[in-house]
C-alpha cells in the first residue's frame, strides 16, 4: 500500500426530487451571479432547466444561461463561457448535465479565475491559481466529474483532447436524482456503465499489494454496476438500478477506489486516441480495447487478474492455475460487455482500422514516441501498436 | 434506498511519516494561533508531540498546548480548553490522539465559537452556529471522529455521556500514519476493531432494500477489519494490517457505509448505558451486547442477517433456511470476537449485573421510559431489559 491523499469535499444531495434543493444550495455558497451551463436540448425539453431556473429565482439568485456544450466539450464554448462570465460578473458556475457540461464548467471556472489563455492549463504549460466555485446537477452517470478533480477539454485547433486534474475544481455540491437519467438511450447507459467500471478497474490493476479494503470496495462497486447494467437493459426506468449506477459513478472516480494503489490508466490512453480520431462513445471505446490490453499485460502478475476473476466475475478459485483463472475472468468480462451490447473490438465499435491508422494511433498515443503509458505493464510505442492490432 | 446526503470534506494525508506534513497543513488553513490538544503521556513519551510541535515551529505557526484528555472525555477539560483558547486568541485546534481527544477538541471548538455554556449543544437545548476549524493527527483507530461529524462528551455532573452531530465540526484535515498505532495494547486494538466494525454494522442492519453498493462496501470493510484484527493479535507491528484498520475506521463512520440505509444504533445505545454505569472500553461493550441484540431482533427480517452471514461470515448460502443461516452468522461473529479476546456477554466484560441493575440500565436507556431505541426492530423499555438479561 502506497501513501495517499484523499480529498472529496463535494456535498452530495442524492435521491428523488433532489434538484428542488438547487436554489438553496447555490444560495448557501454566498454568490451574487450564477452561470447556468448546460448541453443540448434534452435539459430544456424535459423541463429540468426550467425547474432549476425557478429554484434559483425562488432563492433570489440572479443568473445567466449558456447551453450548447457537446460531448468531448470544445474549447470554443469554454471561451464563450469565460467571456460571458466576465461580462456578467458571474461568481458561481452551475453545471446542469453530464461529464461534458461539468468539465466545460470547470474550464470556464479556470478561465475566469486566472489571467491568460485557459488552454495553457490543459497543455500543461502553466498551473492555475484558482477556479470559480462550481456546483453540478447531474443528468448522466458516467464520467464522475461531479466528485472528481478532472476536466477534459478538446481543442478544435488540431482536435487535441487533453485533461487537467486539480482539487481546486472539485464541485462544492452535486445534486443527484437518479430519475433524471431515465431517458438516456440504452447505448449511452451501457457506455456510461463501462466508463464507471473502468474508473475503478484502471485503479484496481496495480502491482501494489496489501490494499484489501480498497480492493473490496472496488470489487463491490464493479459487481454492483454490472448487475445494474443488466437490469437497465431490460428496464431503463428501474429507480434502484439507476441509483446504484449514479452513486457508483461518483465513488468510482472521486479517489476512493484508488486509495493506496498505483493506477494503470493505459486503457484510457488507448481510448483517448481512438476518440480523437473517430467519433466514438468513451465507455464503448474502453470496452473495445480492454480485453486486448488485459491479455497483453496479465502475465505481469496473473494473481491480480485471478483475484479479479474470482471476486468480480465469479470464476471458481484455482490457486494452482492463476493464469487460467485470469484468462477466464477476462473472457467473462467480454461476455458481459456483449450482454449489454458493448463492443469488444474496434471493429465492433464501428471502426475498421487500416495498418497506417494503427501506426498513427500508436505514434500519437506514445506522444510521438516520447512517452510510455500504463503502470501494471509499462507500454512503449511498439506495445501500443501491438494492442491496437490485437483489438482491431 | 432512501434519499441521502453525503459530505466528507476532511482532507486525508495517509501513510508513513504523514505527521511530518502537519505544519504545512495547519499553515494552509491561514490561522494565527493553534491549540495543540492531546491526551495522556504516550504522545509525549513517544516523541510524537515533540515532532508535531517542531513541525509547527518550522512552518512558523504559534501555538499553545493542552493535554490530559481522558477516555470518555470530560466537560471539565473542555471548559479548561475554551478558557485557554479565549485567553490566547486561538483560532485553530489541532487534536493529537484518538476519538476522545478529537471529540474534546470539537467541543472546545463549539465553546469558543459560540456564546454561553457548551454543554447546551450536547443536551440538545441549543444549536451551535459555528465551530473553530479543527485538524487531527490520529493515534488510535476506532472512533472515526477524524472524519465524522460526531463528538461525545461526558458531563461529570451526573456522569451523563451525550453526543452531538454537526457537519460544522468535521476536521479540515486528518493526518494518519498507521505506525503511530503500533504501541496500542492488544485489548485496545481489538476493542477499536469492534468499534469500527460496529459503525458499519449499525448502518448495515436496516430494513431498507436496494442498497447493493452500500452493502458491498460495508461487507468488504467488515471482512477487512476482521482479517486485520486476527493478524494484529499475532503481530501488532504489521503495517498493512494497521493501515487497513486505520483507513476502515475513517470510512466506517464518515457516512459512506450508510448511504441509502436507515441505521439501527440500538447496540450503541445499550452500550452507552453500560459505559455510563461501569468503566468499560466502548468496543468491548459493543461486542458484549451485540449477539444478544442480534438474536432478539433477527426474525424481523432474517434475510438481512442471512445476507450478512453469507457475505461477511462465510456461511454457505441456503435460501430455503434464512433463519438458520442468520443464526449461524451471529454465532460465527461471536466466535470471531472470542478469537480476538473480546467478550460476548456482560459477564465476560467483567461486570456481573444484578436484577436491579438490569432494570436501572433499561430505565435509563429508555430515557425513563420515554423513548424507544433501534430501527431494525423498535425496542421499548421491556425489550431493552430483555436484551440486557440475555446478554448478562
Amino acid at each position: 500500500m502506497v501513501n495517499f491523499e484523499y480529498y472529496t469535499p463535494t456535498k452530495v444531495i442524492f435521491g428523488k426530487n433532489a434538484e428542488e434543493k438547487t436554489g438553496e444550495l447555490v444560495k448557501a455558497q454566498g454568490c451574487k451571479k450564477v452561470l447556468v451551463h448546460y448541453g443540448g436540448n434534452s435539459a430544456k425539453r424535459s423541463g429540468l432547466l426550467d425547474r432549476i431556473c425557478k429554484s434559483l429565482e425562488k432563492a433570489g439568485i440572479d443568473f445567466v444561461t449558456l447551453g450548447g456544450v457537446v460531448p468531448n466539450p470544445h474549447l470554443g464554448k469554454v471561451h464563450e463561457g469565460i467571456a460571458l462570465c466576465k461580462k456578467e460578473g458571474v461568481d458561481f458556475i452551475l453545471a446542469v448535465g453530464g461529464g461534458s457540461v461539468i468539465d466545460s464548467g470547470k474550464a470556464i471556472g479556470y478561465g475566469v479565475a486566472n489571467e491568460g489563455e485557459v488552454w495553457d492549463f490543459y497543455a500543461k504549460t502553466r498551473v492555475p491559481k484558482a477556479c470559480l466555485p462550481i456546483g453540478a446537477v447531474l443528468t448522466i452517470a458516467a464520467a464522475g466529474s461531479e466528485m472528481s478533480n478532472s476536466s477534459v477539454i478538446t481543442n478544435e485547433d488540431g482536435w487535441l483532447k487533453r485533461g487537467y486534474n486539480d482539487d481546486i475544481c472539485r464541485c462544492r455540491f452535486a445534486v443527484m436524482n437518479p430519475e433524471l437519467t431515465y431517458t438516456l438511450p440504452a447505448y449511452q447507459t451501457a457506455s456510461g456503465c463501462v466508463d464507471i467500471m473502468m474508473h475503478t478497474m484502471e485503479r484496481y490493476f496495480t502491482k501494489e499489494t496489501d490494499t484489501a479494503l480498497t480492493d473490496g470496495i472496488g470489487e463491490a462497486l464493479i459487481r454492483t454496476v454490472m448487475q445494474s447494467a443488466r437490469i437497465l437493459k431490460e428496464n431503463p426506468e428501474n429507480y434502484d438500478a439507476r441509483a446504484q449506477v449514479m452513486w457508483a459513478g461518483s465513488l468510482s472516480h472521486n479517489g476512493l477506489t484508488g486509495c493506496g494503489t498505483v493506477g494503470d490508466w493505459a486503457s484510457h490512453q488507448l481510448e483517448h486516441e481512438l476518440g480523437g480520431m473517430f467519433d466514438v462513445a468513451h465507455g464503448a471505446g474502453l470496452a473495445a480495447v480492454w480485453g486486448s490490453w488485459a491479455r497483453y499485460v496479465y502475465k505481469e502478475k496473473p494473481e491480480r487478474f485471478a483475484q479479479f476473476a474470482v471476486n468480480v466475475m465469479g470464476v471458481a478459485n484455482d490457486d494452482s492455475h492463476p493464469e487460467k483463472t485470469a484468462l477466464e475472468g477476462i473472457k467473462r468480462m467480454e461476455e458481459f460487455y456483449h450482454a449489454i451490447d458493448m463492443p469488444i473490438s474496434i471493429h465492433e465499435l464501428g471502426v475498421d482500422l487500416t495498418e497506417e491508422q494503427i501506426q498513427e494511433l500508436a505514434y500519437k498515443c506514445s506522444f510521438m514516441d516520447k512517452r510510455t503509458i500504463g503502470q501494471f505493464k509499462v507500454l512503449n510505442r511498439q506495445d501500443i501498436e501491438n494492442i491496437y492490432r490485437m483489438a482491431k
